[in-house]
C-alpha cells in the first residue's frame, strides 16, 4: 500500500466564465499525518507535555507517540502512567551539550528510539489507511442510514469523511490510487452548519470546558450558567420583541411537537374549551383540533410533527400507518427567479383574478419583502381567500373540527424543495389568524440564525409569531439542541395550582450544558462584525448578512435552459432543473448525474428530487461562495450537453 | 458581600445506624476560586502558556488572568492577541537572579501587577456571586421548564447548580450567608448519568477532539470513524447475538418512533398487507395497526411514542389533544420487596388462580430471573392470558384492528413509578408474539447500559427483541444520542428498488460525531474492569455489576412502616411511600417534605409521585451508595415522625 495522495495543490487558481480570477488556499491539516510530540524531559516538563498533547487533541491532531530527552528526571514514568493506553512515551539519551562533540555516538544510542518512532508512525498511518479502505463496506453492513434506500448505495457510492474543517469535508477516495480530497459541504450537513474553521476550534475548546465543568445536569426547577446565558441570548436575538420564554428540547421535530401542544392549550383556553374540559373529564373532548398549514411544508418526522404536514411520500401507510393529516393545507403562492426576473407564481385558485404586472413581478428581490405590498390588490385577494378558508371552521361544524394553530416555515419551505413562499401571503395568513385568535407558530428550524441572511426570518416577513421553533444552526452546527420560544400569553395558559396543568413534555437532555454553551458561543459569533465579516448594519441598525452569491452569476444561471427556477437568499442558493413531470418529485433520480459531477469537482451536494442547492455558513466568504457557483455553472453546462446527446440518441 | 462558604469539611465521617463507620473525601475544586495562570515568558513560552490555559479549561477551571515574567521576549503580545477578549495578560519585571539581591525593589516594581491581579480575581469572584444570586429569579423569568408547574416553584425553590463533578452537583445556596454545598445527583439527571469524575474529564478531552476533527458531518450514505466505531460497539454489546443494524437518532422518543415504523413495516410485510398496499394506493389502508403494551409503561413525549402508551395524566386532551391510545394495554404483574421478602403482585385477572407459594415469593432476587420458572404453573397462566388477548386480533375484526408490534420496557418501568414487571410475564409475552409473528420492541432507553446491573436488560429477561431503543446512559450521560437497533429481517423489509420503500425518517444530527465519540468511550469504559471497578465476571463469563446497595440496609428500609415496597437492581434503589389513595399518583405532593429533607442533607432527588429513588452510575462505589441509603434511612425516620405528629394533631 503506498502513501495517500493529496489531490489539490496548496494554491488553486480558477478562471471563471465571467473572466475573473480566483485563488483558494488550503492547508496540510486534512492530510492527518501521524504526529510525534517532542515533550519536555526537564523539571516541570510533565505538565507541559500533557498540556501540549491536549492542545493538539483539541485541534484534532493525532499524536501517536511522545518523545522526551533524558534529563535524569524520569519524566517518562508519570507521563506513561497518565497517558496509559493512549500514547507510548520514548526517551532519547541526553543530547551532548558541547557542540564540538561528535554526535555519531548519540545517534547510535538513539537509533532504537528513532526506529520505533518510525515504525509507530508507519503503523498508525497504515492502520488508518486500512480502516479507511474497509469503511465503505463496513458502513453498508452495520448502518441503517436515514432517508436512504440501501440497495441504491453500493460501497463505491459511500463517501468516507476523514475530517471536516469549516465548510469542507476531507474525503478519502480510491480511484487507481488512494487520495484525500476536499469537498465543500454544499448541503451544510442537512442545513446544520455554520462554523468556519476558527469557530470550529473555539467551539471545541468551549465545549470541552462545559463538559468538564457541568457534564450534563438536570434542568427542571434548576438553573446553571450555560442554559441561562443561552436563553437570554435567544430572547435578546431571535425572540426579541415578542418572546419571553424558552422551552428547550433536542431537535426540530420535538420543538414542533412542543409548540403544537402550547398552541392547542392556548386555543382551548381562549375559546372556552378548557374550562369545560376541566369541569368534566379532562381526558376526553368532542372537539377535533387541526392546524392551518401550507402544502409543501415540512416540520419533522415524529408523528405529531408529521400530522401537521400535508399528505406526501413521507406520510403514507408504508411509512407511518398512524398518519391521518390533521390540517387544513393551503396551496401557497411562491416566488422565484427565472431569466433574471423575480416572479410570483399563483396557485390555481387565484388564476381568475385580475392583477397588475407590478403585483407579481419585481425588479429586485428586496421588493418582494416590502411592507407597502400590503396595500396591493394581491394582498386583498390573499386575505379574502384565507378568511374564507377559516370561516368554514369558525363555528363548530358537524365534525366538530376547529383550527387550533397556524404553523408554517417563514419565507422558505426547505425540505419541500426550497420554495420561497410569497411573504405577503404569509403575512396575510398571520393577520387573519390573529383576527380569529388562532395561535401562530413559525417553524424556523431551517430558516433561523442567518440562514436567510437575517437572524430570524420573522424580520423578513415583517410580523411576529406566538411561538417559534429553532434547532439546526442554533449550536453553530456542532451538536443537537432545539428551542421552542413563546410569549407570556402562551405560557400563562399553563400556569395554575396543579402540576397536571403544566406542560408535561420533556427530554432527558433538555438544555444540556454542552449544547447551550455551543449555542451561546455561536449566537454571539455570528452577529459580531469582528468575528463574522459578513455582518453589515443598515442605516436602520438592522443587522444583515452581505450578499454572498454573485448577482451576475445568479442571473446567468437563472437564464440557463436547464434551469426552471432559482431561489437565492442569505446562505442559500437553489435551482430547480427543468424536467418532465415523470422526472420530478422527491424520489426522482433525474439530478443524479449532475450531483455525481459536482462531487467529483469538490462540491458535496444532496439533491431534493430535481432541486440542487448550495448552502454556506453565515461566515463563509463571498469568494468561496462564488467559487462554488462557478463550478455549478460549469457542471450544469456539461450536464445539459450529456442530456441533450442522450435525447438525440 | 462576603466570601462564599464551603459547607462540608474535606473529610466527612458518618456513623451509620448499623454501627459502621464511613468517611467520604471531597476536593476544593467545586469552590471554583478564580485562577491566575503563571505563564512562561521564556523562549517557547507562548505555546506552553496557551496549552496550560487550555488544559485548565479542559478540566473546568476558570482562568481569569495570566501573568508572565519579563524575559525581554514580549511573549505577552502574541498571548494577548491569541487570547483576545478572554483573559488579560500581565508582565512582571525580571526576577533578580542573584539571591543576595534585595527583592524589595522588585516588589515595588511589581506592585501594580499584583494589585491588578487581586482586583481581577476579586472582580471575577464578585461577578460570579452576583450572577449566582440573580439566577433563581432570572431562571423563573425566562425558562419554561419541562414537566414543571412554574407556580409551584418560587425562586427560593430553584436549585442553582454551579458545577458537577462525577455523581455530585455543586449547589449554591443562600441561607443567612452564601455557601456552596455538594448534592449527590440521586435522580441521575433524569437517568442519564454514568460518569465518575475521571470519565467526565476523559469525555471532555475526547469530545473536544471530535469537535475539532469532525464538527458534525452528514450521515446518510457517508461514513466516519466515530459513527462506525460506535455502531460496532453497540452491535458487539447491547445488540450482541441478535441485532445487525444501527439507526441513530436524538433521544428515546425519536428512537421509539423509528422502532414503531420498523415494526409496522415488518408486520405489514409478513402478514400480506404490504403487497396489497403497493399494488393499490400506498397512502391508504383500511387496516388499523396497534401495539401490544403494558399499563404503566412510558416511551416518550412525541405523539407517536405517546400513542403506544396507556391513557394517563400525560395523554389527556389537556396535554395532547391528538392522543387516541393506539394499543391493547395489559395490566402487568409486578415484583417488589416488602419486609425483606420479594413477592409477585398479580393483577386482578389472575386473582382466582390457584398457585403455589414458590410461584410468587422468592428467597432472593436472583430467583425472580431464573429460566426454570418457565416450567411453573404461573408461566402457563401468563401464556394463556396473553394468547387469549392476542386471539381477539388474530383475524381481522370488524374494526380491522391488528396488533402490529409488542413494545415494553424490559424488567423496570421507569417513569411509571419504578415498577419491576415480573420477567416471567414479559418472557411469555415475547414468546406469544413470536408465535403470532408480531415484531418485538424493547424500550431500553432507561434500562440499557448497566442501569440494571447488566449491559442490556435483555440479559436479565433471557430473551431478545427484534428491535431495541437506547439513549440516556449511552453517551455516558454527557450529550443526547439515541439508537434503534434491529435485526436483518427487519432491515430487509425496507430494501427495494425505490427510495419510497426506504425508511424516510431522520434528524439533522443523526450519528453526530461528538455523541458517537462519547458513546464509544463510555461503552468501553463501563465494561472495562480496569476503569470500572464494579465490573465482575461470573463463572459463565457474563459480566455484571457487583451489588451496589447494602443488602442489610435495603432489607431494613423495606421493613420500614412508612414504606410499602422497595425495588433495587443494578444502579437503582427505589421505595414507595405508604400513602392513602388520595396521596398517590404522579401529581401527588405527599413526598415533598421528604424530598426537601434529603436535598438539605445533600441528596438531590426528584420524586415520581410518592416514589423516591436513588440512582448512581455504573462506576459509583458501593461506599458512596451506602452513604446515600444511610441518609435516606435517617430522613425516612424524621419524615415518619413528622407525619405521625401531624396525624395526631
Amino acid at each position: 500500500m503506498g502513501f495517500v495522495w493529496w489531490r489539490l495543490p496548496v494554491g488553486l487558481p480558477v478562471l471563471d466564465p465571467l473572466g475573473r480570477f480566483n485563488v483558494i488556499f488550503i492547508g496540510i491539516w486534512p492530510l492527518r499525518f501521524p504526529g510525534v510530540l517532542v515533550g519536555d524531559g526537564r523539571l516541570g516538563g510533565i505538565s507541559g507535555t500533557i498540556s501540549a498533547y491536549e492542545s493538539l487533541k483539541l485541534r484534532g491532531y493525532d499524536v501517536v507517540a511522545i518523545v522526551i530527552e533524558d534529563h535524569g528526571l524520569i519524566n517518562e514514568i508519570p507521563l506513561k502512567s497518565y497517558l496509559r493506553s493512549r500514547v507510548p512515551v520514548f526517551v532519547l539519551p541526553p543530547i551532548p551539550q558541547d557542540p564540538s562533540n561528535d554526535l555519531m555516538e548519540w545517534f547510535d544510542e538513539s537509533c532504537n528510539v528513532f526506529n520505533s518512532l518510525k515504525d509507530i508512525m508507519l503503523e498508525a498511518y497504515l492502520e488508518r489507511m486500512r480502516r479507511l479502505n474497509e469503511m465503505p463496506r463496513k458502513a453498508g453492513d452495520v448502518f441503517w442510514w436515514p432517508f436512504t434506500q440501501h440497495k441504491l448505495v453500493p460501497p463505491s457510492a459511500v463517501t468516507v469523511i476523514d475530517s471536516r474543517c469549516g465548510e469542507n469535508f476531507s474525503v478519502y477516495k480510491v480511484q487507481n490510487k488512494e487520495y484525500i480530497t476536499q469537498q465543500f459541504d454544499a448541503c451544510a450537513s442537512w442545513w446544520t452548519q455554520g462554523p468556519d474553521a476558527t469557530l470550529q476550534t473555539e467551539l471545541a475548546r468551549d465545549m470541552g470546558y462545559a463538559a468538564a465543568r457541568f457534564g450534563h445536569v438536570m434542568f427542571p426547577e434548576n438553573v446553571y450558567e450555560p442554559a441561562l446565558e443561552c436563553a437570554e441570548l435567544l430572547l435578546d436575538g431571535v425572540g426579541k420583541g415578542w418572546a419571553t420564554r424558552v422551552y428547550f428540547s433536542d431537535n426540530g421535530s420535538t420543538a414542533i411537537e412542543i409548540a403544537l401542544k402550547m398552541a392547542f392549550r392556548k386555543f382551548s383556553s381562549d375559546h372556552g374549551i378548557l374550562p369545560e374540559l376541566l369541569k368534566n373529564n379532562p381526558t376526553e373532548s368532542c372537539i377535533e383540533l387541526m392546524v392551518l398549514a401550507l402544502k409543501g411544508s415540512y416540520h419533522g418526522d415524529t408523528l405529531g410533527a408529521m400530522e401537521a404536514q400535508a399528505p406526501s411520500s413521507f406520510t403514507g401507510f408504508l411509512q407511518q400507518p398512524w398518519y391521518t393529516g390533521r390540517g387544513l393545507f393551503l396551496d401557497p403562492p411562491t416566488v422565484f427567479m427565472h431569466n433574471g426576473k423575480w416572479t410570483v407564481s399563483l396557485p390555481e385558485v387565484f388564476h381568475s383574478a385580475t392583477l397588475k404586472p407590478e403585483d407579481t413581478t419585481f425588479r429586485a428581490r428586496d421588493e418582494i419583502f416590502l411592507k407597502s405590498r400590503d396595500e396591493s390588490n394581491l394582498a386583498g385577494l390573499y386575505s379574502l381567500y384565507v378568511s374564507q378558508q377559516l370561516s368554514q371552521y369558525s363555528t363548530l361544524s358537524e365534525t366538530n373540527k376547529q383550527i387550533g394553530a397556524l404553523i408554517m416555515e417563514p419565507i422558505i419551505q426547505g425540505a419541500g424543495g426550497m420554495h420561497m413562499v410569497d411573504p405577503l401571503f404569509q403575512r396575510m395568513l398571520v393577520n387573519e389568524c390573529r383576527h380569529c385568535r388562532i395561535p401562530v407558530i413559525f417553524d424556523e428550524v431551517f430558516t433561523g440564525f442567518w440562514r436567510l441572511g437575517v437572524e430570524s426570518a420573522a424580520e423578513l416577513l415583517g410580523c411576529v409569531p406566538d411561538m417559534a421553533c429553532f434547532a439546526k444552526l442554533m449550536t453553530g452546527g456542532i451538536i443537537p439542541l432545539a428551542a421552542t420560544m413563546a410569549t407570556d400569553a402562551i405560557f400563562d395558559s399553563f400556569t395554575g395550582d396543579s402540576k397536571l396543568k403544566a406542560l408535561l413534555h420533556g427530554h432527558s437532555y433538555s438544555a444540556h450544558a454542552m449544547g447551550c454553551t455551543a449555542a451561546a458561543k455561536s449566537i454571539k459569533w455570528f452577529k459580531d462584525p469582528y468575528t463574522n465579516l459578513n455582518i453589515t448594519s443598515e442605516k436602520s441598525q438592522k443587522m444583515l448578512l452581505r450578499e454572498l452569491w454573485d448577482a451576475e452569476l445568479v442571473q446567468q444561471i437563472s437564464s440557463h435552459p436547464s434551469v426552471s427556477r432559482v431561489v437565492t437568499l442569505g446562505t442559500l442558493f437553489a435551482l430547480e432543473l427543468q424536467a418532465d413531470e415523470s422526472d420530478a418529485g422527491y424520489a426522482s433520480l433525474y439530478a443524479r448525474s449532475l450531483v455525481q459531477m459536482l462531487r467529483e469537482d469538490g462540491i458535496y451536494t444532496r439533491p431534493l428530487g430535481n432541486v440542487i442547492y448550495v448552502m454556506c455558513g453565515p461566515c463563509t466568504s463571498p469568494k468561496m461562495c462564488t467559487l462554488q457557483l462557478l463550478k455549478l455553472y460549469t457542471k450544469l453546462e456539461e450536464f445539459t450537453l450529456v442530456k441533450t446527446k442522450m435525447n438525440i440518441n
